[in-house]
């Protein structure tokens, strides 16, 4: 479908494969992948992520730029950013998304999934001990619109619901606790800890060992289970490990890390009771962000205004 | 707890390990495992799971025969069983553990966990094609109480869920098919297949290549889905295994198979796309059925009436 009447696209990717982003707006546009294409008069649109610096600034008609997740600081990053709009991806259905991956997660954990995996290859036939959801607690950290949205799915299956809080907040079911006074109770309360907590100042490094060492673990799960589904600078690697090797905590499923992508020799990635996976709890699957973006592209060509601007002075 | 006015227990379990119901019921009772405690003058009541035969009709004071899982087509098996009550165990939580089961195992193969457990390993960072729950549909064939439960939670997480019917069925927010004439378009709108069917002359191997060449597989998943927690003579193992080879079927999860336990030869065990629990689906945990089971004991020597009794010229 590519018309030479249309602006092409520079994609700058750098950190991961740009392969599907460029199949699924090549179907569309003309694409050209960096390091091609500088100076490129014809390249109207920058898709990028993490771009090395310099690039966009070469483009003679760059007209706008793309962020292909919803941060943008990777972008502001560059001293010789060019004056353009610039457009983050917003995916409609992150709280869909994100509700569906701590479902699934304190599912997983709640019904044995690390044991059976464990017991498969060996041909044991053995149940685990398996409590009903309505004698679990799991407690979420941050009830911003995600957390509410995943305790409300939690409550609908059974489970019991406790909330932590930086401020008192009433959501309907969960038993609420705040501030640093109330920290010690949810904890002692909770089997599942949900963390879904910003990363500011106050948050940074806050699931470290003795946050883990606050956890019930003489449940009837055998043992405290940490989802972390926020952001990776909230954890201390080192410190869950040791949990997880001391019986502080029984597993762990996380989907964000310190540093990102999960270096190689992270011992995260080959931990038998850790379940990795790449910052996609809410997706960024480039099937369900590309369209829009090329939607927005022709809304532009066509005169409309683009949606999801990003404000230049706030930075976001 | 043991006293010696309490009724002893004879524990006669074979096909798994009973360590744990030994456990949880010498907690409060005497409890003499088979083959020791023939002709036990002191063994009031039997906790039995296929017993051989001849052993209960040796108990000169056997009072009550309770059965560790709800059939009890094993005990009836019993040419010479003696003609004392029989209690069933009825887990009031079935419907909880089976919505938990079906909704866990839905997520798990949607949110691509086989394929994230195959990367982690190897260390690979890469999001695969993750469609949201609202471009997914699950069909549900069997809408009794499980099955409506398991509609209904999904309806919750944002799946599309079509239904299975002998007979014409209306059930909220579920997309209704019936019959035989019903089936292909059933299956042809499916692309996670749940089987939640009792075992009939009508359903036997229903689950075979040609119902599962039906289902949806050219879908955002990347192929076609089946969870069976129903019965495992509904399924023909081996059209499983040629489905999941030559690409009708993607992934599975089995609760139940057509021998149990899963004989150690079955190549079920070790397929890296099927997910395989010991029939655990809806639980038979000891430590949730022997409390009841203990209370029982407890009313009936109190001379309060027995629950859950089974009809013995019904057979169940």
């Amino acid at each position: 479908m590519a018309s030479s009447s249309q602006g092409r696209i520079l994609l700058s990717v750098t950190g991961y494969n740009p392969r599907r982003w460029l199949e699924l707006l090549s179907g569309e546009r003309e694409v050209v992948l960096e390091p091609e294409g500088a100076e490129d008069p014809s390249i109207h649109f920058a898709v990028v992520w993490k771009h090395p610096h310099g690039v966009l600034s070469r483009l003679p008609n760059l007209k706008v730029i793309f962020s292909v997740g919803a941060g943008v600081d990777h972008i502001f990053a560059d001293p010789t950013l060019p004056d353009v709009p610039i457009v983050r991806v917003v995916a409609d259905n992150l709280t869909q998304y994100m509700t569906e991956y701590v479902v699934w997660r304190v599912l997983d954990h709640h019904r044995q999934g690390i044991a059976y995996r464990a017991q498969q290859p060996r041909k044991v036939w053995f149940e685990p001990p398996q409590p009903p959801a309505t004698d679990i607690s799991v407690g979420i950290m941050g009830l911003g619109q995600l957390g509410r949205a995943s305790a409300k799915a939690l409550l609908a299956l059974g489970y019991r619901v406790n909330g932590w809080t930086r401020t008192p907040q009433a959501t309907d079911g969960v038993t609420g606790f705040s501030g640093q006074d109330g920290l010690a109770d949810f904890l002692a309360a909770t089997d599942i800890l949900v963390v879904l907590l910003p990363h500011t100042p106050a948050t940074e490094g806050i699931i470290d060992h003795a946050l883990l060492s606050g956890l019930r673990r003489d449940n009837a799960l055998g043992g405290a289970i940490l989802i972390n589904a926020g952001r990776g600078k909230l954890q201390k690697e080192a410190d869950i490990l040791r949990a997880l090797d001391d019986g502080t905590l029984k597993e762990a499923s996380l989907d964000v890390f310190e540093v990102e992508p999960l270096p190689e020799p992270s011992p995260l990635w080959t931990h038998p009771r850790i379940f990795v996976t790449p910052h996609a709890a809410a997706t960024s699957d480039p099937a369900y962000l590309a369209p829009p973006m090329l939607e927005q592209m022709a809304r532009f060509e066509r005169g409309e205004p683009l949606q999801n601007l990003v404000n230049r002075d706030a930075g976001y």
